[in-house]
């Protein structure tokens, strides 16, 4: 095979997005699928990424009071039924456990779908008074839903999350919690992960099952549909009411708990994937990036020895600051290593032979431009700094620019069809707010709605579908 | 209640150490009991404590080349089967998946009770040329095991772990493998834990269900029992044939890989409350302690802002450092809370009162000495920075004293009897190697081998049951 067979392995982006995205999840080595119905290995690669995720995301969490704490995997049958809405929503989806080892269990157990009914239980035992709240917890986990259709990182039986779960006095301050964590998770999915978003609440049909209300993150992938990138829910007093969790405030008086819960998942690496993702293959932005410099060295036979041990020295020096690799492989060439890196979305590619040793330089390479630069060996430290800022700003400046020229404003049902067919993302329009336009549209043109607009709107206009008087736009689009 | 009642709540340590144990979990907050039964909840402090160890052994893991990973949670019934010794270790402590929603599986799913299936089944994939070897992989999950008698940390039915899992191209390597981990745990579990560990070879009877063989490290607790703090196998070629891990060597042939596992769970959270803890609760070695120093101020109305002002500004210069509380709770005096946070094992408490303020000086508090020391305030970061190392060490010191008074020779089955009775801790003694000698002294001393002596030994000395001629000192001891 040479060089450039690497990448022609992969789907054209352009052509066979679906396919380009399981082509690069492969080539990059990030996950593989598994005997296991549905259920996915998170590759070294890609887990070093979702550990790098992982502790942007939780020093975020932790400074905004929150601590971690774990709880069981499984939750009785009888305890998941005790919300109505909530288990009508999970039970289709739920893993039961029938047997431990060769004993029938009297209840059967659900493997958590997601975990507000087991620590709900709990919260009742440790809520007493108005003093013992709130309680600010969150937990990383593995959870389990039983998907028909699957895809890695995107949809799959078993995948990995985050869930906070609070519970506080009084709505105020539980509202404020849920949109507190709202404005967490878009810096994390911003400034981190480099993916611009829309927020807004969600429409009753979309919103979490139980939840009075959801609040959700919207982003809008390489092929024109929506991946929901983060909710936050405000669970008013439904599940203190059905996990009985009650207090005794300032008063004396007994009042019900008010509860949220939010989660973040591994669905957010496929979310990194599309956005960024080019021809070429992965695309990581800097912060999260399991390596943020490649480090190629151009070997011959008779200079080897000094390129390599300038190589090693570089990598040395660079690794006080940066996460860094050293290519030292005998057995590709150079241009077989540069695409592999490149498919696997190495921001910077540091290349060095015996003519840049002469001349104490390096060759320079930008994923996300592509031309090479030189740079002095005594300037390499502060370039590769500054690079990680503008390579980690530059992808999320061309996010936000792809974002903002696909949101198309609709104001009859024909252009709202063609645009969500032909054009694809985010269709701003007015909606009447009743549930049958929302269902008959999503029937006609597989768009839900996203969310409702946040921002304040003072226009009246008319529901996309049914014509009736409306206050509310709101952003459909195709969802994956 | 007064002050002292707090500690009074806890049972007496040399009276009922395993109430003592118990109430220790629960006052000192690790971990509660859930409706889940053999399930706890681990709590944020406790939770805190894990994700210090987690982070000492992860760096430890990922120094020695080893790269994370995630692996799925269910193994189908046919996988689990295939190695046979495996299976019928584990298969009375599966839970069993049998639906997904409303559906009955075609085949059940073990939810993993370890992983050597799952991942056999995808080296089996990955592996094809000694160039892929070796393959050197960790995991953090959770795992099921249906257990009949559990206790928080100790056992429960699920619990929190690491498992290494290996693949090499010869027996020397995978031998290596097995003996480096060994020593990465042994440093882990003596250095950062500060619990003292003897070291040796599994018995047959006691080895991991379809390993070679099991190395592992065993630790005495504080009522003289034992508890497995972590165990590292050489899997030979066993899983390599059942699930079918082959390569070509470097001359073309066809060989089955080599393989090794690996494991500590939340276990050794149990091990460091039973190790260092005493009768006023908690003893927290510095390097895993959630919180390092916590600063007490001592309030009374007229200087109460000058002090607070005073407690936060050393508060911000310690937490440069260290991880520091600073308890300004009202409704607390301060001999409760001193009384709390020694059921915690905070490493150092601080008071700060009027008195201390006037001089520049605060009163400072070792948890593992308890005497009063008063240290000026310019010298204080010094004298932390001091003390963290003094009682890490101190507290290693301490149990390993303890460890060596409880290592004692029997050279007959009497005295072996009376020891293993009356004083506990290891019993050394010769064992002829078979089985049933093995067998007969578990059952009537419920004393089992912990693990084989390491040290060489050219005396001989004759098996403490039979009387046969042994060249095999081992270490018996009651186990957790």
């Amino acid at each position: 095979m040479n060089d450039g067979e690497f990448v022609k392995e992969i789907a054209a982006k352009d052509e066979a997005f679906s396919q380009w995205y399981i082509d690069v999840v492969k080539k990059a080595d990030l996950a593989d699928y598994t005997m296991v119905k549905g259920c996915m290995v998170i590759k070294p690669y890609g887990y070093a990424l979702w550990e790098n995720m992982q502790q942007c995301l939780d020093q975020k969490i932790k400074a905004t009071g929150h601590k971690n704490a774990y709880f069981p995997l499984f939750i009785p049958e009888s305890l998941l039924k005790k919300e109505a809405e909530h288990v009508e929503g999970f039970a289709p989806e739920v893993a039961w456990v029938t047997h431990g080892g060769d004993q029938k269990l009297e209840e059967r157990l659900a493997v958590r779908p997601t975990s507000e009914a087991i620590i709900g239980s709990l919260y009742s035992k440790w809520v007493h008074s108005w003093r013992d709240l709130p309680i600010l917890i969150n937990q990383w986990a593995n959870i389990v839903r039983w998907e028909k259709v699957t895809r890695p990182f995107l949809r799959t039986t078993e995948f990995l999350w985050q869930e906070g779960h609070t519970a506080h006095k009084n709505q105020e301050e539980a509202e404020e919690e849920t949109l507190k964590i709202l404005a967490v998770y878009k810096e994390y999915i911003e400034r981190d992960l480099a993916i611009p978003v829309l927020a807004g609440k969600k429409s009753s049909n979309e919103k979490f099952a139980g939840a009075m209300h959801t609040y959700t993150l919207e982003a809008l992938m390489g092929d024109g549909k929506i991946l929901q990138a983060g909710t936050s829910h405000n669970l008013g007093q439904n599940f203190a009411k059905a996990f009985d969790i009650r207090f005794l405030d300032e008063n004396q008086e007994e009042q019900y708990a008010w509860t949220t819960s939010w989660g973040t998942s591994t669905r957010l690496v496929g979310g990194i994937i599309m956005v960024h993702g080019d021809e070429r293959g992965l695309k990581l932005p800097p912060k999260v990036a399991p390596v943020q410099v490649v480090i190629v060295p151009i070997l011959f036979d008779k200079t080897k020895q000094e390129v390599l041990k300038k190589a090693q020295e570089l990598k040395t020096r660079l690794s006080e600051k940066f996460r860094v690799e050293l290519d030292d492989r005998d057995a590709y060439t150079p241009g077989w290593k540069f695409n592999e890196w490149e498919m696997k979305g190495v921001p910077i590619r540091l290349e060095i032979g015996p003519r840049d040793l002469a001349q104490q330089q390096v060759v320079a390479v930008r994923r996300d431009k592509g031309n090479k630069i030189t740079v002095m060996e005594n300037e390499l430290i502060s370039t590769v700094e500054k690079w990680m800022g503008d390579i980690q700003n530059n992808l999320y400046m061309q996010a936000r620019t792809r974002l903002e020229e696909n949101i198309r404003f609709a104001d009859h049902y024909e252009q709202f069809k063609e645009i969500i067919e032909e054009k694809r993302g985010f269709v701003k329009a007015y909606w009447c707010g009743c549930e049958e336009c929302e269902n008959q549209i999503k029937k006609e043109t597989k768009a839900t709605i996203r969310c409702l607009a946040m921002e304040n709107n003072k226009e009246k206009g008319k529901c996309i579908y049914c014509g009736k008087e409306s206050m509310s736009p709101v952003y459909f689009g195709r969802a994956y």
